[in-house]
Formats: C-alpha cells, structure tokens, sequence
C-alpha cells in the first residue's frame, strides 16, 4: 500500500548522534542500510542524503563502489525512493571560508568537482532534486569578500554544474537551499526571496528553484507560509525541508510541528491547495537527551504531526462557519483583479471613497479563532 | 557650492512629531518651508516627501495648488533637490487591511488611483525616484489571504502604476522598499531578496529597482550590506534608505550611526566603490524626548556620521597594512572566475586536493581587527 | 453561576481604538460602562483599567466624582470584580525621558503623585493587585542614564508608594511588570528575572510581587513558562498578563492563544499545578482590520482558547501513556533532593558512574509527541 | 610591568580548534603552557580554564598531578594569576539532560562532585572565581521538567558546593553565568536579572554573585550595559566575560568589538565609573577559518580595542561639549533624590505641572553624537 504522503528523511537526520557545539556525541552512528528499514516499516516514502552520509570522506573507488551497491540493494528491498540527494561542501575544514565562494581558487574549483561526484551518485540512486545547501558560502569579517564577487562565484559555480548535469543526460532538477546564518556569521542568499531572485540570474534558470526550511526563515522571523507562497507563485518550490524551530536561536531542527503549530497548520493547508506533489522531507533530529529509542518516536511523530494537521485542514475548510467567515474577510475577493480596463481618472475618482470604505471589518478575529478551534479538535 | 554628498531627508522625519504606540506627540508639527530652509542650511542636498507629508488629506484642489507651488518656490530659493516622493497607502483608516493587497476591491482601485496622483505630484516636483513602501500588505491572520493571490494583485498594481506613469511621460523610476513586519504581522516582500525577485516578473521589470532601508533588513536579523550587495550586483539599487536599528525590535528609525557602526562603515564603503550616485536618504528621526533642537542636531549628526564614515573608508583601503591583510585573505582572487575551460574530470580530480587545502588561514581576524582601529581613530 | 476562571480584560484592551504608529484609529471609543457590560455578558469575572481609561486625563474633582460612581454602579449591577488597576505614566508627554526615572526631578514627583491619586481609585473600586509597568524608564541613547542611578530612583518610587499605600490602610499588593524594550530602546527591569531580583532590595519587599505579560518576555525570546516558574517559586505571581507574540517583533498583544500554543497549554497547566488563584488577565486587543463586531469575536476566543487548554491539560495528565512517559523522563524524579547527608569523597566518587550514566534516554521526544497529540485533539 | 588591565584568557579560547555544529576542527590543539606563554608575551594579566582544559577527562591521579604541577611552574615562570576556575558540567554525554537539574539524580550527584574536584583545583591555582555555567540546566521540551523543581535542585548544588568551598577553608567566591539559550531550548537562569534573584534565595547569598557574558545578554536583545547596571548596583559583578555577538543568532564568541562598538565603549565606561577590579576576560574565540596566525590576532585585538575604548571614555568624559551636553540632558540630577519628607498631598499637587514639564528637550541626540564623534575618533 502506497503511502498517503510522500514524506522522506535525510540519512542524516535520524542518523544525527546528537553532537553539538558544547558536547560530545550521544548516540551511536547508524548504518544507512538499517535506517532504511527502520524508515520503510514506520510508513516513509523515501530517503534522501548528502553524499558523505553514505560514503565516508576519503573511501576509495571500489570502497565506494561496495557501499552503493549496498544501499542500493537496500532500497530495493524495502521500496524506498529518494527524495533528493545533496553534497557535503561544509564539513571538511577546506571549507571553512566557503565552497563556491571561498577566497581560494582551489578550494572553489574542488567544491565544484565534489559536486559533480555527488551528482553522479544522486543520478545513479534515481533522486529527483539535487540540492545545494551553501552553509559556508558567508562571512563573519565582512570586510574579506565583496558580496558582488561572491554572487559571481555562486552563479558561475551553478551554471557549470547546470550545464554539467544536462550534459550527462541527468534529468533531475536543482534546488537552492536558503539560510540566514550560522554555520557563517551571515550566509549569501540568506532568505527564500534571495534565492528565488539569484535563480533568475542563472544560465539555466528552468531547471533551478528552490528548498526553503521552516527553520531557515523562521530564525530570521520571516513567515515560512509567505516565503513557500512565494516560491509556489513563481513555480519553483521544488522540493521542502520540515521541522520546527524558535525564532532568532540556533538552528534546533525540532521534530515537525513542535514548534508553531499554527504556522505548521496553515504551510500543510497551503501545500495540499497548491497541489505540491514533490517530496515531504524532514530534515530535523531527535533530542540529544534521546537515545535510539527516541529517534524512531522523533520520526513517527513528524509524520503524525503532519498526517493529523492534513486532516485538520480539510475539516477547517468544510466547516460552515468557516465557510461563513471567509465570506465576511472577502478572502476569495483578492483573487479578482483590480483593475478591468479603468481609465486612469476612473481611479483616481475612487480615492473619494476611502472614508467609507474605512468603516468595514474583516473578520480575522473570527477566522482565526476558528482555525485555533479546529486546531485544538475543539470543533 | 555642491554638497560633496548627495543627502536628503523626509519632510516626515525632520517633522515627526514623536508619537509613538504608547503615547502623544512630544513636539509641534512643522511648516514644510520651514523644514526645506533648515535642511538647505545644514547642508542637506535635498527632500523626499510623502503625498500627505506636504499635502494634507482631504485637502481641496485649490488648497493644494496654493500649497505646491509654495513648496516649489521655496526649494527654487533654497535650491533643494527632491530625492524621492511616494504615497502614503498605510495612515487612512481604509488600509488597515491592505492597500494594493486589500481582500477589499474597492480599496485597491483607490490605493491605485492614490499612487496615480502622487506620481504626478511627484513628476512635477522632479523626483528622480518613485518609492513604494507596502507597510498595510500583509497579514496578522495569515489564513485570510492565499500569498499567491496577494502578490498577483501586488503585480498588477504596479504594472498598471508602471504603465500609467510611462504613458504620461514620465521619466521616474520606480522602487520598491521591504520591510518584514510592523504595522503588520508579516509584510509581503519582506526583504531586499523577496523583492529583487518580485520585480522580475513585472511587465517593466528594467524600470524598477530597490529602496532597501537599514532598519528594516536589520529587525529581520539579515546583514544589510550583503542585501545591498545583492541590490547592486543586480543594477537595482535606485535608492536607499539610512538609519539605525537594533535587531529583533520595533521600528526604531534612530539616528544613522546610532547603531552598528561597523556595519555603517562597511555601506558607507560598499556605496562608494560601487559607484552609487543616487540619494543618500535619512529616513529616521529624532528620539522622542528630544524639542526642537534635538531634531537638527539629529539631522546634523545623520550627515557628520555619513562623512566621517566615508573618510575612514578612505584612510581604510590607502592603509599599507591593509593591503598587505587583503592580500593575504585571499579577497581580490574571488573576483578570479573558478573555472576556465576545465573538464569535469579535472575538476573532479581536484577534490583531492582538499586536505592541502585545509591548513591555510584567511586573515579575518587580522582584517577585521585593522577595521577595527581605523573605525576607532586609532589607525 | 460563577465563572469557571477568573477571566479579567483591561478595559483599554477591548477598547483598543486600533491606532498604531503608522495609521490613525479605526475603531471608535467605547464607554466603559458599555465595556463593563458586555465583558459580563461574555462571561469575564472582572475588568482592570488604568487611572485615565477610565478619568480623562485634565477631568477635574467633580468630573471625576460622577464618571467613578457611575462606573461603580455598572460594576455592582453586572457583578464584576477589579483584578488589577494601575496609573499611566507613560502617555502624556512629560514621560518622555521616564517617570519614575525621568532625568527631570519635577517629572519623577509629579508621576509619584500621580500613581498616588490612582492607587487611591484602585482601593476605592476594590482592586486586588496594583500594578507598575514602567514603559518609559529606559533609554534609547544609554550614555545619558547610569543605570544605577535609574535604579536608585525606581526604588525609591515604589519605597515611597508602598508606605504610601499602607498608610493609607489599603490592603493592595503591588506587581511590577517587566518589559524589554518599547516603547523605549531599553526599558530597565526587562525581565521578570530582573524586577524578582528588584524587589527583593525595596523596604518592604513581602508586598510586591511581578505580573508578568506572555507578550514581553516573548519579544526577547526567553521562556514564559520558565519565568511564570521562577515568579510561582519565589511565592511572587501576584497577577498575570495573558496575549499572543512573536519574539523578536514589536508588541503585538495579540489574542490568548493566537501564537505557539504549545507554550500556551503549557502556562495554563503551571498555573493550574501551582493553584494560582489570581486574575486571569487578557492584555490584548483586537487586529487593526476589525470593526466593533471583531472586538467581541476577540474576547470571546481569549476566553475559549483558555478554557480549551484547560481541559486539555487535565487530559494530559490523565493519560495512561502520559504516566508511562513522564515515568520513562524521570520527571518526578527531579523534585527529589540531590544529596541526603553525603560526605564530600563520596560524591566525588560517584563521578566515576558518569560514563554508564550517558546511555540512557529522557523521553522527551515521546511525552512531547504526546502533548502535541493532546493539544491537537488526536488522543 | 604590570599590565594597564586585569586582562584574561581561557584556555579553551585561544585553544579553541574551530569545531562547530556543521564541521570538524581547523586548528590542531594547543598545549596549555604553550598558551601560558604567548599570552604572557602579548600583554596578558592572567588565564582562566575549565578543569578539563588542562587535565583531559579520564586521567588518572599520577597523571593529573604531573599536569597540574607542570602548569604551576609555567603561571610562575611567565607570571600570570589564575583569574577563574570553573568545571565543565556541559561536554560529557551523561549531562545531556543537564548536571545539577538532570532528571536523573545520578547525574546530579556526580555532577556536584565533579564541580567539588574542580573547586580543589581552582583553589590550588589561586582562583579568585569559581563560575558555574549550567549551559545544560534546561529543557527543548518543556513539559519533562517542572521548573520549580528543577530551581530547588540548582539551589540545593550551589547551597551544597558553597559550604563545601567555605568548610575547606577555600577564600573563592562563586559567580554565576547566565544564557538564555544554546546548548539547550530554554536554559534555567536566562539572564544576569533571574541569576541576581536566584542568589537572593541561597544559604550563603554573600558569597555568590554575577558573570555576566556580552554574547548571552545580547543573544536575547537586551542590553548588555544595563544588565551590567543591575549586578554592580547590587554589588554582584564579581566576573565578566567580554567577547562580541550579534542580537537573535547562535552563541558566536567573536573578538571583543567586534560587534557593536557603542554599547562596548559604555560597557567599558560603566566598569571604569564603577571602580570594578576583577579580571577583563575575553571568553570568545579566533574565527573559523583562521589558521594559529589568526589565533593570536585574536588575542591581540581583544585587549588593543578595550584598551582604545577605555582611551576614548577618558577623552569623552574630558570633553567641555560633553560636559555641557551632560547639563542640558540633567544626567546628574538622576541621582538626586525624588521625594525630601514631602507629604503625599504635595507630591499629589505637583501632578498639576505635567504640561508645562512636556516641553522642555534632554539632549541625548546630541549626547550620543558627541559619544559616536568620540568614538570615531572625530573629537
């Protein structure tokens, strides 16, 4: 039986030791193989990962060889897909001012080679988005890079990947992953919209869009419904990482829906009307007070979370009060255009009746406690 | 004698009476002559203005012919420029749920018909720059407007403002400034990026560009120079806007300078290298428990800081032991392009250089630090 | 019948005019008298006002005299109770630089006689808790303050009332209610932390107690939960704030509820744990785009989001699967004293166990999964 | 030569390998006499450590003894004093769900007695401090610990290791270190206010006071200046720990001034004004992607800018414009006395003269440029 939605976990979330700036690890590593079992038998859709989750830096040829087969075998076994696959270009020290945007030509050129190894690997294991994270394309010292220089590099690097991955006949497509800070003081292309801007720049820019993660613009207090509406209204979501986070903290990657159910409430909701049918992917982790048991709580729960707040939305939007109240705040009105042909002085004329136009409510009150309503299965 | 600094300032920020959410206004309106002559004085390059800041709502035709032509008497005699002008679409009682973005029709025909006669009042006064702050689009209750159906009408009013502005001869560029939030919940087009993007799907997408303000990338937390950066790596920076803000707070329109000084010092740098030649805008104001002599010395301060900043800038990069720091950090060999005709499978062999790679340092610190001293006077 | 909670509104909350700094009122004033009733209707216990919310400030004696008795009489006739009453020190221009701390000696005694005369109209219509909320005592330009100064001052002041008040034979407590900043730059005392800390140094320190607001701790991103606890642990919860926030964002005072509801449920099971008793106060008020209608619609959800989360967190506790968790978590384990009589070697001794004491779990992931399942209805 | 200022280091900043949650170490570690010794040569007073920053975790008796001994001759070869000791309570895995407020109460014991074996050696070096960090004392998910509980066991720690200290025989004082966030969701004790509370409830109150730290105020937006107001008032600063970090961002530890300069130059004239004479301890770390170049243009920069700052106070304080400017804004009057015996009847009449108060201006406009003139070097 098929999965009601296509949620997907990367390698490194449930395999995430719980390891952070203060402590050791907690939890054991785990092999990919037996994630993949674990995943398949609690309902996932599918996998995703970065290439050094599945092979570790610095394994050789046959090595490497060996391991995807491995995987792949694996995969088979318990039919998952994956949903994406992705490079590690902030984990090895060379990485330290960057990937793309480093200072050092070498070091530039060897993230653009790593990348192609990690696409040939994501096309072999069938993902259908490649994404690119640039968790170290940033600064603390401001002053080191021209940020003009910077957005060169990051362009050049994606258009000869571009052109890299078509030239190989690969058919999937990019996805840029946007976040504000930390690892780096300030990350280029900190937000969904910077994102979405740069790909217009881009050589190829049909076969690019983006990955926005709630925790990414939450840090920065930016509303995710509004970012992924944006990315929805240019056609370029393509692909999304869920979790949950606190505003203007460290990156927390909490489980789906522990923080800001409301928001989780009105993103599921705007993902089912928006008809997205790519993959659900959490890219969260288990506490570090968990140990493996609480791993396998952590993933059941995003999907829980998810499956429950689905059902809740298709009830807030049969319910006749809601219905009612949409009709009272004109919801459906600001689909309709402003303007039908009207003569300039036709609507300046109309500035005369904002008075009365002022008088009006819009009901969000009401619509919103509603939703709170639906939302505490009060109605 | 020409300003060695194109400055200019709000009529609304020289003027702003310091009301604020929790209390009445602690200094007396004033005559916008008043405010042309006092700037002219103290070396302002020029004004901006909204339509009400200079036109009372409400006013009658004749009312406002008298006071116009006032006004453009008294920037004749004083010799004042106009930076920008823009439309007040966030004080009227009738956008308290949007303008352009309003679930109510009526109120996007006025918004529009609104901004038509300010655009005209603006041409007339020879305003290089049309601005479009967006304060009322947005939600507090997100539920109530589909974001997609919010920036299909955000588009077509601008389009349409595009159109009307071209057709009658004008020769203004128009510009759009994000904030994220405050009056409202969240604001569409939250920041510089969201915006760059925006503008891309307008039907006279080359007549639009930026206003980026200080304060409002900087209450999401974003670095201000990289979104100013990215403006101008786009040709998009047609005006700016200066003041200062803390992170993660209301709207404090303080003082430029008042806060951040090194980030200040980094625009102030970044403007001139990149050539900017625009308006340097002050929109903020006097702190609220200032009289009238705490305004101008406001004003005073905005400009003294500005020109102080682009000194040190100056005596920065002339510094011996900064080029010496450059070099060593790697900068100018960012703007080297990565690749040059590479195969894939050079640069895929080039990956296994990155151990090598990993040792070398990038002389932030040493950088930062001589930024630090001259910022300082102490270099 | 009375109600199940003492549910109190401040009588400028749900007579918020909707003005803001960018906009003018959209709402009309209400009558107090108008309020008193429909708060009854509604179901409230109680209201709480400030001395001008309900006496127009330049009112004189006679004025004064019929506006508080016809007050009173819609009190008795609706059989509404005063949570809390306070004076605004913060309106009238003459706070801009502070009151209690302005910098101007006559401003500092003529806002301690003000608190005065309203701490007499607060005895006279019965209020239990007397609360301060120094929105003004602060600074934007820090270096024209000593905080220590600031903080001799703001003693003094509540020395002085506190005497005053006793003198005066009321039996009122007072609550000092911190903010971090808005609407100025710094506001002294910024957390409940810092007014427990305040309080514990004034003359009679067992009559003053905090009031915390969900709102002001959650703009500076720290826990309400964990403050209420500290404020409930020092015996020092003398009356409570209750609205809706995101952090890092201007002062929103939202509905109960409309923002992170997992704190919420969590708040009202502390309150609830701890026996709290005092008034249930909703410092909020309606979204700007609501006419009068959307008012009502407003306070009713505060009230029904309260009472839903109660319920909820007596569901909670009930769970079978809860129990188990919370056994697993060890969470009662933690009101057990560390050491019973140890000698210093044997506690140094015990630090050899850490190693086996690593591998266990806490849980955390399950027993939260379960308030979420709780919260959303689905268990 | 004495040094000018009480300058420190901790081991573990200079020694910082440049690890964080999204990479491995870029700098090999630092043999703590090699780091004894340079920061003899640049200038520094003394250094502080955690004891697992010179005795690894797991050494044995002889082994330990054999470090320690070997540290002593280095502090007395080169001269430099011990300015605190403190123990980490943090790093091990078996305090994943905290030390003193772990669930588990072997945890907690073990904890208490590894802080007893770290008060012995702190004792032995001559550390004038003893700090506790409690970065693990919090919680992610709420719900598994009631705060109450967990502030009686913090209190029950710190009552038992201040008798334990005291019945050594050992002169130390304990300082607390508060931080709102990171390693843990919400950690107890979130800012300098609620740790200045917490000491007012402990058997031994006298012993136990404050270390502030710039980067965790600033973390939560609140001013750090102020919060250092509140504990000097108190007479709590017993530490500070000076580093540089941006509002609403993970804990960065930058250079001290390398953010936010204004704030840093009042910090450093409130603790000059304020005769404070404990160490100046930098607790932050070179960036990144610095190689052990950079490590010491760390240091190096640290002490040159608080060294410039305390320059510049000088200057501004000696300035006549500053002088006048102080008298125009009544800086001085803030620490008059509000109230001289008067009755509350005259204090209740002297509201009267609130309108004709409201006019007069305070000057902090240009206060605060004359600071930012000074502090660019332009005065």
């Amino acid at each position: 039986m098929a999965p009601a939605h296509r949620f997907t976990f990367g390698l490194w979330t449930v395999g995430n030791p719980g390891r952070d700036p203060f402590g050791e690890p907690t939890r054991a590593p785990l092999d990919p193989v037996d994630s993949v079992r674990r995943l398949a038998e609690l309902g996932s859709w599918g996998i995703s990962l970065h290439d050094n989750d599945l092979v570790p830096w610095g394994s050789g040829a046959a090595e490497e060889e060996r391991i995807v087969a491995r995987f792949e075998a694996a995969l088979r076994e318990h039919g998952l897909g994956v949903g994406m696959a992705t490079t590690n270009l902030f984990g090895h020290p060379a990485f330290k001012d960057g990937a793309f945007t480093s200072n050092d030509r070498g070091v530039r050129r060897a993230a653009i080679g790593k990348a192609m190894r990690a696409i040939d690997l994501g096309a072999r294991l069938g993902a259908e988005v490649f994404v690119f994270w640039g968790g170290r394309e940033g600064t603390e010292a401001g002053i080191a890079k021209d940020p003009r220089d910077a957005l060169d590099r990051y362009r050049e690097a994606i258009d000869v990947l571009a052109d890299y991955s078509v030239g190989q006949g690969y058919g999937m497509r990019f996805a840029l992953e946007p976040k504000p800070n930390e690892p780096r003081g300030d990350i280029f292309l900190p937000t969904v919209g910077h994102a979405l801007h740069f790909i217009t720049t881009l050589a190829r820019p049909d076969m690019v869009g983006v990955n926005p993660e709630v925790a990414h613009e939450t840090m920065a207090g930016l509303s995710f419904v509004h970012g992924v509406g944006q990315a929805l209204w240019a056609g370029k979501l393509f692909h999304i990482d869920l979790n949950g986070q606190r505003i203007g903290r460290y990156d927390q990657d909490f489980r789906f829906g522990a923080e800001d159910l409301k928001e989780a409430f009105q993103l599921v909701r705007l993902l089912t009307r928006a008809g997205y049918d790519g993959p659900l992917h959490f890219d969260a982790h288990a506490y570090r007070n968990e140990d493996a048991d609480g791993v396998w709580d952590f993933a059941a729960g995003c999907m829980r979370t998810y499956t429950t707040l689905a059902e809740a939305a298709a009830r807030f939007d049969a319910l006749p009060e809601v219905v009612a109240a949409m009709e009272l705040s004109s919801t459906a009105e600001l689909a309709r255009p402003s303007v039908d042909g009207d003569s300039p002085d036709a609507l300046k004329a109309e500035v005369d009746a904002l008075d009365s136009l002022a008088g009006r409510g819009y009901y969000n009150e009401r619509l919103d406690q509603l939703l709170v309503d639906v939302l505490l299965g009060a109605r």
